[in-house]
Order: C-alpha cells, then sequence, then structure tokens
C-alpha cells in the first residue's frame, strides 16, 4: 500500500490534543464526539487509501492535458471524483441545510489531510469547491444560494477561485478584469484570469467561477473590486444546465508538480461577455475572498502535512529495507537496513516531528474554529475566533514551509534512487513546492501575521498564547520525568524569544516598518515552531499519562520521544531567529537595489 | 544575458582572500598571478556566457536519450563541448607535461564555477574527466598515462567514475563486479555500474571509464577492491581507436534534473569480458578512487556555489522588474517592483550571502590546496593539506545543502512564476537536488567530517581553525565600523559553539558513536556556515580597507553588507545547531525502529 492514513494519530490529536468530547458538548455538534471521528476517519481512510492514493503517480506521469480548450484529466481521476461525491465527502463540514453532514472541522481537517495525503492534484478540486461553497453561504443571496449550493456540497458542480491576472497577482489592487451591469441585473465580465485550479476539467456538471472584477466607476485600488458567480453553464430555472457560458480555457501551464491538476488561463468576454451574478455588495468583493481566502489557506496548511506525511511514509518504508553500511555503534556486524544509521534516524525523527508538530497545531485550530462558530458565549467564541485567526498564517505558512524540509529530507534518505522519478520520492519535492506560493505566499501570511494579528491589538493575542505556553511549561517542570523537564526548557527558551520577537514587532510596526517586516517571515516560522512544539509538549503529557495506565504503551512512548526529538532539535532554532530578527533588521535593507 | 560571470567578485576573492599573490611566489606557478587570473576569467566568462549558458533550458526540455545503447545528448551540446575542448579549457589544471596549463586551483575553481552556472549538465562531463586524470596522474603506470592523459588532459577524450552498483552505494564493500587476470596482463571485466554520469554519449573520442572491481580471491570488503581502466574503445599501438570493448550502456536514468547528462547503466562483460587494465596495485582501488572522488567533491561543492550563483540573478532579475503591491514604508506611492520589499530583499539577500560566503571558503580551500601541492616547506605543505581536507567535506557538504536553500528561495521569489516550468526558476531547484547526494551523500561528507578530520586527531585541526577564527574576531574588534563590531560578535558565539561541538564529537567519537554520529550533519552544516562566515568577516576588513581608498567604494560596501548580513542572519543558527548536537543527541535515536 502506497499510503496508510494515521487514523490513530489523527485520533490522538482529536481527542486529547483538540479535546472532541468537549466539541460535542457545542450546539449542532451533538453527534460529533470520539466515536463519529473514528468511523468517519477509518471510512475516510479506506476511500483514500484504496482509491485516491493509488492515482498519484499516474497524476505525475500523464498530467491533465489541453486541446482545443478541453481538458482532459489524468485516467482514473473522473471516476475517483464521482466516488467521492457519492460517498458525501465534499459536504462533510458543509451546512445540513445544503445537503451536508454539518461536522466539526475537527474531523473534516483530519479527513482532508487523507484526501492531500493520498494526491495533492485531486484534492485541489474539492478545496477550492469549499472555497466557493464558503463564499456563497457568507455573502451570496438566497437566490444564488438555493441555485448553486446544494449542487457544489453534493460534489455534483464544482467550484473556483478567480483572482489572480497577469499583472495581479499577490497585489489584488491591481485587478483589471470588468464587470459591466446588465439591464436584467446581470453582469457581463471580460478579462483574463490566470493560475485558475481546475478552472476547465472533465469531471462533468458545472464549474462555478467565482471571480473578481471592477464595475464601471468603482473606486480605484482594493476597494473597487467585486465579487461575481460566473458558471461554466447558464442554470436553467429549473436547476439544469443551459447554454455554455462566454469564459473559455485558453491553455493550462507546464508545472514542476501537481501536474495532474489543471492549472488555466481563463479567457471571460470573447464573444461579447461572460454572464455574471454579484455575490453580496458591489465593491466588497475582497472581503467576502478574503473568507473563503482563509479556509483555503487552512486547508493548503493542511496540504503541507499531508505531503509531509505521505513523503515521511515513503521514506520510513525505504530506510527500512535498504541495507547498506555498518551500523557505527557496531550493533551489527554486517551491512544493515540504512534505519540503523544515525543521520538517517536524524532525518526521519525531523520529518516525523515536523508532520507531527503541524498536525497537532492545525488540529487545535480546528477546533478553536469549531468552538468560535458553535460556542453558546459570544466572549468563548470571541477568543477563539482570536485564536483561530492568529493560527491560520501559521498552520499556511509554517506548515507549508516544513513540507519543502520534509520533502527534501524525503529525496535524500533515498540516496541516488531518490533523484530518479521512478522511486516517487521526487514527485512529492516538486509537489510541495506550490504550497508556501498559493493562497498566498509565506511573506503574504507573514504580513498578516505581522499586520493584522499582531501589531494592531499591539501583541495582545500573541501574550495570551504565551501565558498558555507558559502554563503548559509548569505543568512539564512539575512532572518526574527528564523528557518533559527537558521540553520544558526549550520550551521556554523559545516563548521568551518569541515574547522578544513580538514586543519588537509591536513597537517597529508603526516606528519602522521596513524593520518589522524585514523579520516578518522569519517571526511567522519562529511563532509557528513554538505553537507547534508547544502542542506536542501537551501531546507528551498526555501519552505519559496514557502509557502510565497502560494504555498502547508502545505508541505512547513514541509519541513522547518525537515531543522530546521536536524540543531538542527544532525549537532550539527559535532563539536563532529572535537574534536575526530583532539584531539583523537594518541589514536586510542596507544593500542598495542598485547592487542587486 | 541569461548569466553573467561573477568575475569581479571571484577575483576578489581569488586576491584578498586567497592570495594569488603569494601563490604566484610558489614554485610552478611563477605566471599565476592576479593579471593571469583576471585575463583567464574573463576569457572562461566569456566563452561561457556566449556558449554554454544559452544551452541550458535545452537540456532541460530535451534531455539526452537512449536508444539501441545509443546516447544522443540535446542538440548543441556535442558543438559546444568540442569549442570547450579546442579552448584548452580541460587542461587549465593539468599538467603541463602532459599538454595542461598547469594554473592553480585556485583559479580552476572559479573557471569550473563559470561552467557550472551556465550549465550543470554540461560541466558533468568534464568534470569526471577531471576526476579520471586525477585517478591516472596518482596511480596509473606510465604505459597508462601515456596512453591516455594526453587525449583526457585535451578534451578528446572523456572519463568517467563507475563504482554504484544495484547494491552498492555509500557502501563501497557490496561491490560485487570482478575483474579476472589473463594471461597477457590485462583483466576481463564483468558486473553491471548504475548511476554513470556520462558513461556513454555522442561527443566522439574515446571514453574512459574507471572502474571498481574485485580481482578473485580478494579479501571481502573495501579491502578488495581493484580499480581498473575500461576504455569504450580499445587503444591500438599508434594511439587510434580500436575495437569496440564490451561494455554497453543499457539504458538511461528518467531523474528530477541535470537531465541533460546522461546517468548510465552500464553493463560489462555481457560478449565475454570488458578488457581492463589495472591501476596502481591489486586491492588498492578505494584508496586511488577516493583521490579522485575528493577532487570531485571539491568540485560538487563549486557545483552547489555555481547552481546558487545563476539561481541568484535570476531572482535579482525579477524582483527589480516585476511590479507588484506598495512598499510598506511608504517610499513609493504606487505599486513598485517587489525589490522594494523587506522579505523580496531578506530572500536575495540570503541567496547573495550564502553564495558569496560559500564562494570564499571555497577559494580559500583552493588556495591552500596550491599551497599544499607547491610550497618548498614540507611543514607548510603539511599544514596546508590539512586545512584543506578539513575544507573539503565543507565545501561540499554545506554548498550543496545552501544550494538547495538557495534554489527554492529563487522559486520563491518568483510566486507563482516560479512554479511554471517556463520560467526556468525551477530547473535550478530540480537540478540542485542531486548535489547533495552524489559523490557522496553530506551523510557521507559528515562521516569523514566526523572520524577522519576530527576524532582522529582528537579536534587538533578543528581547534587550530578555531584560533584563527578568533585572531579575524580580534582584528574585527579592533576597528571602529560598527559591522566589524557586529560580525565579531557573532563570529565569537559561533566559534565557541563550534568549540563545544568539537569537544563533544573528539569525546563521544568512541565511546558512545551513535551519538556522535547523530550530530554528524548538523556539525558539518554548522562547520561550514562558521568558515564561510569567518571568510566573509575577511572579506569584510579587506573591502573596508579598499573603500577607505576609495576603490570601486560601491563594489566594496557591497561587499560589506553582504558579510554584516551573513552574520546576523546566518551565523546566527550555529547556537542552535550546538544545542541541538550537544543535548539533543540521545533524542535521534530513542525511538525504537519498528515504530517507524
Amino acid at each position: 500500500m502506497s499510503y496508510r492514513a494515521p487514523v490513530k494519530d489523527m485520533l490522538f490529536d482529536i481527542r486529547h490534543l483538540a479535546g472532541i468530547d468537549q466539541i460535542a458538548q457545542l450546539p449542532g455538534f451533538e453527534e460529533a464526539g470520539f466515536e463519529t471521528a473514528q468511523a468517519v476517519l477509518e471510512e475516510c481512510a479506506k476511500f483514500n487509501e484504496g482509491v485516491v492514493a493509488p492515482l498519484n503517480v499516474a497524476g505525475d506521469l500523464q498530467p491533465s492535458s489541453w486541446k482545443d480548450g478541453v481538458v482532459t484529466t489524468t485516467p482514473g481521476f473522473k471516476d475517483a471524483y464521482k466516488q467521492y461525491a457519492e460517498g458525501g465527502w465534499q459536504g462533510l463540514q458543509h451546512p445540513t441545510d445544503f445537503g451536508g453532514q454539518g461536522l466539526p472541522k475537527t474531523i473534516g481537517a483530519a479527513c482532508g489531510e487523507m484526501l492531500n495525503s493520498a494526491n495533492l492534484s485531486f484534492a485541489l478540486c474539492p478545496l477550492l469547491t469549499d472555497g466557493a461553497i464558503e463564499a456563497l453561504l457568507t455573502a451570496g443571496s438566497d437566490e444564488l444560494k438555493a441555485t448553486y449550493l446544494e449542487k457544489l456540497v453534493s460534489g455534483e458542480w464544482t467550484g473556483t477561485m478567480n483572482l489572480t491576472e497577469p499583472q495581479a497577482g499577490s497585489d489584488l489592487s491591481m485587478v483589471r478584469s470588468r464587470a459591466e451591469p446588465q439591464p436584467d441585473g446581470t453582469y457581463k465580465v471580460f478579462g483574463t484570469k490566470i493560475f485558475i485550479t481546475y478552472g476547465e476539467h472533465d469531471y462533468g456538471g458545472n464549474i462555478v467561477h467565482l471571480v473578481l472584477a471592477r464595475i464601471p466607476g468603482a473606486p480605484e485600488g482594493v476597494k473597487g473590486i467585486s465579487l461575481f458567480v460566473v458558471p461554466k453553464f447558464l442554470v436553467n430555472k429549473d436547476g439544469s444546465l443551459g447554454a455554455r457560458n462566454d469564459v473559455h480555457c485558453v491553455s493550462i501551464e507546464h508545472k514542476l508538480g501537481i501536474k495532474a491538476s489543471p492549472t488555466a488561463v481563463l479567457q471571460y468576454g470573447d464573444k461579447g461577455g461572460a454572464i455574471g451574478y454579484l455575490v453580496g455588495q458591489e465593491n466588497r468583493g475582497l472581503e467576502y475572498m478574503f473568507i473563503m481566502m482563509n479556509a483555503a489557506r487552512y486547508a493548503v496548511g493542511v496540504q503541507g502535512i499531508a505531503v509531509a506525511e505521505r513523503a515521511y511514509q515513503k521514506a520510513a518504508a525505504f530506510a527500512k529495507e535498504r541495507v547498506q553500511s555498518r551500523p557505527v555503534d557496531g550493533s551489527v556486524n554486517a551491512s544493515a537496513t540504512i534505519i540503523h544509521h544515525p543521520d538517517v534516524r536524524r532525518m526521519l525523527m525531523t520529518m516525523r516531528a515536523l508532520t507531527e508538530g503541524c498536525r497537532a497545531m492545525a488540529t487545535v485550530a480546528a477546533s478553536a474554529y469549531d468552538a468560535a462558530h458553535h460556542h453558546p458565549d459570544a466572549e468563548v467564541r470571541k477568543q477563539n475566533q482570536a485564536f483561530y485567526e492568529f493560527l491560520v498564517p501559521l498552520v499556511k505558512g509554517y506548515s507549508t514551509e516544513m513540507s519543502l524540509e520534509v520533502t527534501s529530507l524525503g529525496v535524500q534518505v533515498h540516496g541516488g534512487m531518490g533523484f530518479i522519478e521512478e522511486t516517487g520520492a521526487a514527485q512529492y519535492y516538486r509537489d510541495s513546492r506550490i504550497l508556501t506560493i498559493y493562497e498566498g505566499t509565506t511573506a503574504i501570511q507573514a504580513n498578516d501575521l505581522v499586520g493584522r494579528k499582531t501589531a494592531r491589538d499591539g501583541g495582545q493575542t500573541a501574550q495570551a498564547i504565551a501565558a498558555q505556553v507558559e502554563k503548559t511549561e509548569g505543568e512539564l517542570a512539575r512532572r518526574s520525568s527528564a523528557d518533559a523537564k527537558a521540553v520544558a526548557k526549550r520550551l521556554g527558551a523559545a516563548r521568551k524569544a518569541f515574547l522578544d520577537v513580538v514586543a519588537f514587532i509591536a513597537q517597529q510596526g508603526k516606528a519602522s516598518p521596513n524593520a518589522a517586516f524585514a523579520g516578518s517571515v522569519p517571526y511567522l516560522l519562529l511563532t509557528g515552531n513554538l505553537v507547534a512544539g508547544w502542542q506536542l509538549a501537551r501531546s507528551l503529557m498526555a501519552a505519559e499519562d496514557l502509557a502510565a495506565k497502560g494504555e498502547d504503551v508502545d505508541f505512547m512512548k513514541a509519541k513522547v520521544a518525537t515531543a522530546r526529538f521536536y524540543a531538542d532539535h527544532i525549537l532550539t532554532r527559535v532563539p536563532a531567529a529572535r537574534d536575526a530578527i530583532v539584531d539583523g533588521a537594518d541589514s536586510v535593507m542596507a544593500l542598495p537595489q542598485e547592487a542587486f
């Protein structure tokens, strides 16, 4: 089997870090306790291991192709997607009102990880559909909801996000696509959109494009952008598909990775204008888009965890099989499997600890999201919302940057074989390379963390997190185990460095924006590192307690060892980043532009 | 122009860090002063910029191909190789006795960097020929030398290194190819060799394979391996090409990168035995192979610097051209080129500082090599040899690991465009990924650094280097500039951390090999980081002095700014690595194998 879903690890996090039993006490989640989580995850594992994962290599070897405006996906993908939709997987987290299952994000995120581990390229279509659903739920009129939501939630139709234009990437103020109002209340949309994931495909149904465009006379910049639904096929009153709309795929990109996922250039309005429907109010498009982007950013963070998990599994399997050289400790008097070698072990532990750390962070973020949306107490909702929003750039930024490190180590563990495409380790290395770029580069996430999430409240949310970390340190220090004490020490050093940086960012944010933003990405990575390490420290305590009760002792010991490794080898990076951010801001901008 | 050779930077290092004027005082290098260096580098730049660099993309799009045992290289490569040979570039560093130019490695290494920046795939053929020349010079009989050396040095024939077999990668003790002695003193060679770079091609001439194989009855393990010359065509007495030998290319690999470079599977002896000639003495093959590998390891380190330089140039050019978003400091009241943004600047500075740091280290290592081979005083030769040998695993390991970081940042600077293959940034990311693997993985380099270079002499060479670093710190601290003082501080912290680690490695090497080797790669990276940072600190002082004299002030200021950035942002990683190595050794091996 090429992928085995880490159901046990996921359930451990869901139960002991995210507190699924508390989530099940929230209104609307009464059915969503541990047993539901277990049942859903096991079913999801079966589907992804059996149906989706086996298509991953084929998607790389035989990518989506374009001919005369028609995109043909990799053989097998269409059928797998049909099974995905029929299995009800698209609706997992979506409201029961529109045919969804209304499960917590805490459970949905784990399912999302499995789908992405199985096949990043395949998973992108559902990921974008989720975004479209989110946008329509938030800002769509009742009519738009009635027309589109049920079919999107069932997976019969798919969704896309159309932001980027050749001159407008990270900078959406430069969007030029235009939408001209028509007497019947619709709009005619004109323009070119690029990098549109699953902008065209052959899965059937309709493609519901959510498109940013300007209405003539709208203000300049981001405050003059509106959001439109532009379906590939117009929808008849009875819900059936009508005429082809004037949006056409003029090419797809030749990419480094995720090759099975068609990345379309879409041309709107070349034959008179594509009919579009305004979502919400005029000129508030970016605001709505951010809602769907926040969901998508979290989901891309999960993609990072997912590809890291799969790269780890492949590397670990290889290391247990490949025989090469004698162990340095003399434990075997002949060439042995390479997992005996300390550096191979270091690489595997690094891969494992980073993956588990980011999963723990993402799972806890998901539970905050669930509480922020379902808790009866407004104050608790607010706190959870602030915590979740602080974590989104970390989940997106840190987990995806981490996936570059993990997939690179995955190649390295394979030695020369890793560089040969047939081995498969290189695909993860290539696929993951988009994750730190799309849905906002790591720098865009870091800007969000610095500006909206740290400087705006003067560092309050950040300090509240540090206080919680400190509480965990105290709990660790009171334990008798050497592991807990060692982790407490590293966590404390990291927290103090974090607080220094938060103070620096909060202070410099306005006084010297270049200095604050020069350290933005290191600040994001440092903070993600701390939060992931903190969650692994919590998992260490839970695991020690369960092991003491005799529950699944080997598994619990592995949890402890992984948390300890993380603290020793990864949390130790934090103080170095503090020095670079706080003392090194000036040297980032010291060289004049002409000197580059 | 897709690549502009950094001749000025190279000459700065050659003059002010490597001391070319001192090298020109060594016997045999009388002609090799600064002016020669300048003339050679300028000519070399012209050739590589004009002829070799433009073929780099073609090599990726239209890789070498195999059909019926024949390998066809990318169109244009054969002609460019002809020009390379005719230009006398293959013989640059080789003895004049065999038609070479006998120039110092200090100059040759810079030329090697240019060739590799221009085209890693193309450069591999000369790189392997260099290795074959080295092996024959060291251990070949007069007859072998007479038959092969002149044609290899002129580039008319090419060379290969045949070590790897399917079961024998890093572990050469498992080599199974065999060589049966014949009554005429030759051998018949049988076996399968894999991953043979330029093992077959269409450049013409002969291919001189240097092959590791066992003679029947030889001892088990690495002490029973001999080295053979097995030419593709037997050579007639008059030096002309004779019969085809029984070595055949049965396939080439489909790789992640360096696609134009054919990676051959070679089958020896399927038609009765390939005729081979013993190099040196029986069973000493590994020893000879190490000589050629040490040259090749240094050269692969230079490949890392080369691809980093090219990735940097591409990213810097893009950042000065691409317009996106307003600067955070309000310096431009509209969307501006992305080089205005602090995080883009941080990425470019990181790429630049790492590249310059590794180049400085490699250039100084080359000058030590030159002194080790040409200095009249045996004691000076010995010291330089020890220093050079300590640096080889750093040049190889650190520069190549650094190239992974730099080429990844290169993709990131390009945003979404970086993921599109047409942009070209992705090629560097893919090409560089082999560099930490071939000619000994980073772990193999680290084993060499830990075992032969550190533990064996109880850390003496390492401590001698630390003492030199400390001397540089003193020189920096006595300067008036804030930059020099800041660099002194970071260098001091890094040196102290280095000494802690050296003591740990020297002490644990025998007592607890797992603990010592668990930190081997972090130790290598930390040490490479320190040595590169130290050389940039020296370059800062030279640049300050020259700027004070009014010499090329902008260039010198950029040198100072880059050294300062390195100290603030990269040297700061060293203490973190110390903590992980010294305190974290146990957690590397804590998880039992079954738990992976």
